[in-house]
């Protein structure tokens, strides 16, 4: 098992990063605009990207500290991985630990996964601080693939 | 064990990719403009970001394909880590393939560097695309410790 991690923090408070991770209009604002579903404990929340995507069944959501989700449906090397977001406050920081568990190969998809990961969270930090994402479709384009 | 994995996509050739890698004034355009050392096998290159950086030993160097550096001074986190860069031509693109590997612990300073990297991995792609990079001091800061 190999895991993706990374780390930003956001200069505001973890009630805005939350509600960025838990409600369908924050999660169109950073990764995709194409966004549905239900974002309570339970939920799936359907997240498309031109023509594939993801299903998320969120297993945890502990107000303004955590997030979990289960990948349910999209490409096989996703299925049954994790995606864990622990919020921490900071003095005036939100301390975002994002860790997508659980992969079974650190194949190739997942090296462009990992650093697309990467510029979705700096997306993130843009919506809270600024206003302003890059959720796809006017994502950072890193590679031939995507 | 465990890994940061990375992969951008360069439009060029690899040989503008390799020369980033392995030569001063390349390393300087994308990761740290205070770079200094002896970029041949067997040579040890310092880069450094304010007050600390990374002692590199260049341990293998192929040309326009394979570069492997050895962490021989910096955080203790760091000290006998290793930076693989494989280069892939593959159409009008040279794909890179990053691995910095063999960390003890994913410590949070690990979740940081993860996506420090995947955004030195974008100013080495705009460096080489552009003419412009993004390296120290000039960097895209991503939380509150850089």
């Amino acid at each position: 098992m190999v895991d993706i991690l990374h780390q930003v923090g956001v200069r505001s408070t973890p009630d805005k990063v939350y509600g960025a991770l838990t409600t369908i209009e924050g999660l169109e604002g950073w990764w995709t605009t194409n966004t549905t579903g239900d974002t309570d404990v339970g939920g799936v929340i359907a997240f498309r990207f031109g023509p594939g995507g993801f299903d998320m069944e969120v297993v945890e959501s502990d107000r303004d500290k955590h997030v979990l989700w289960k990948v349910v449906d999209g490409p096989a090397e996703w299925i049954g991985t994790t995606i864990d977001w622990e919020l921490r406050q900071d003095g005036d920081w939100t301390r975002v630990l994002f860790r997508h568990l659980g992969w079974r190969e650190p194949v190739e998809f997942m090296h462009h996964c990992s650093t697309k990961w990467a510029l979705y969270l700096m997306s993130l930090k843009g919506l809270i601080e600024t206003g302003k994402g890059a959720p796809d479709p006017h994502d950072v384009k890193i590679d031939s693939w995507n």
